[in-house]
């Protein structure tokens, strides 16, 4: 029989493994530990969750702190318990993946010193876990993204079909066959095709797309371009 | 800048949605409550995790010590944080779904008081948010099952295929079309047909089939007799 008199208690700590999306590929916002353990180590954005809060509401916390922003997509990830996860107490860490659109990105200035965004393939070294838990977050992306319109929470609102195709490529890390992208886009109607060009690319420029919200559940249709064990691996 | 004498600890338990399977349905294992909060009403079963041990490990003995077994299905389901989610003192609680062959259940004699199965529509009031795990859990099985041979974690290890169905019904709560069933488990290859057979149900009997272990990358067309709805709802 247990009662809560018996009982140990645990820091517990929310981590957050944000993505953003630019015309070089996927990053991550880092910050740099400013406490011992891993003093001036970089980690992934995250702290205490308060006596007043749930877990929820400090990751959206965090993420608003370093973006300025609080409307981000995020899903609960993982919780990470095992002993000795971390140096000096024992902490849980209830982990979190949260997906920007960069354009309405704006970091605050107090922030400015002590957080970074870094390309996913150029990483520093993390602290603890740290690496352990963007591997967790990547897995769930694509299992997610194989099944759901998960990844147009990284576009802009307007975006060009290159922009989409890109965007998929580096989160798969695999080539695509573009012009099966481009039936099964068509099949699935989940774009729609705004008058305007994006004519940063090329003289003739390349039509802007955005979502075609009442035909999302037709995504399925648009997913099955992601290989098989994409959809099995989580 | 945080540092960890400033923060505040939390209690820490895990909660554990432990389903089976018998040819009356789906069941869940409940545990009635020694100690207030909640004393003598129904609950998921679980426990306070200790300092030495992981949530995982905590859960695992949560499980092994209602069932003997320690070899049962698990995965984390959710954290649950919110404030106030019990009376008297905050606590966290890491969830995890499980799934037991039955036939390898056996019920410890000292836990026989205050532990029982319960038809998942026979079920008693729930303490606390645990009808919300509970939830939880039935969405979670279903989108992993409509992707992954899950279910037949429920299953014994041979089996015949009006059992199959019928677990398939009951999860998914609606009625399969049979022919299209059996039509995808031929082309799936994902059994293997034994020689015996169960002769309870009819004179005739029925054939008993096994998991073909080699063949369970090929689930997914199996899988798709689920309805897309149930590849998408989490």
């Amino acid at each position: 029989m247990s009662f809560y008199s018996d009982q140990k208690k645990f820091f517990f700590a929310v981590d957050c493994v944000l993505f953003s999306y630019n015309d070089c590929g996927l990053n991550i916002l880092l910050s740099k530990r400013m406490y011992e353990p891993f003093k001036d180590k970089w980690s992934l954005v995250g702290g205490f969750v308060n006596e007043n809060e749930s877990a929820e509401e400090a990751a959206k916390q965090v993420l608003k702190s370093f973006t300025a922003n609080d409307n981000i997509y995020m899903e609960q990830l993982y919780a990470f318990t095992d002993i000795g996860r971390e140096t000096t107490q024992r902490t849980i860490s209830l982990t979190y993946f949260a997906l920007i659109k960069i354009q309405e990105y704006k970091q605050p200035v107090e922030k400015e010193d002590c957080a970074k965004w870094f390309p996913i393939d150029k990483l520093p070294e993390l602290i603890a876990e740290h690496a352990k838990i963007l591997e967790f977050a990547k897995e769930r992306i694509k299992y997610r993204a194989a099944k759901q319109p998960l990844l147009f929470e990284l576009l802009p609102d307007k975006f060009t079909i290159l922009q989409l195709h890109t965007l998929y490529e580096k989160v798969f890390n695999i080539q695509f066959d573009r012009r099966n992208i481009d039936r099964k886009l068509k099949q699935s109607n989940i774009l729609v095709k705004l008058p305007e060009k994006d004519k940063a690319g090329s003289r003739r420029g390349a039509f802007y797309f955005k979502l075609n919200e009442k035909e999302l559940n037709n995504f399925n249709e648009f997913g099955n371009i992601v290989p098989l064990k994409y959809h099995l691996s989580m």
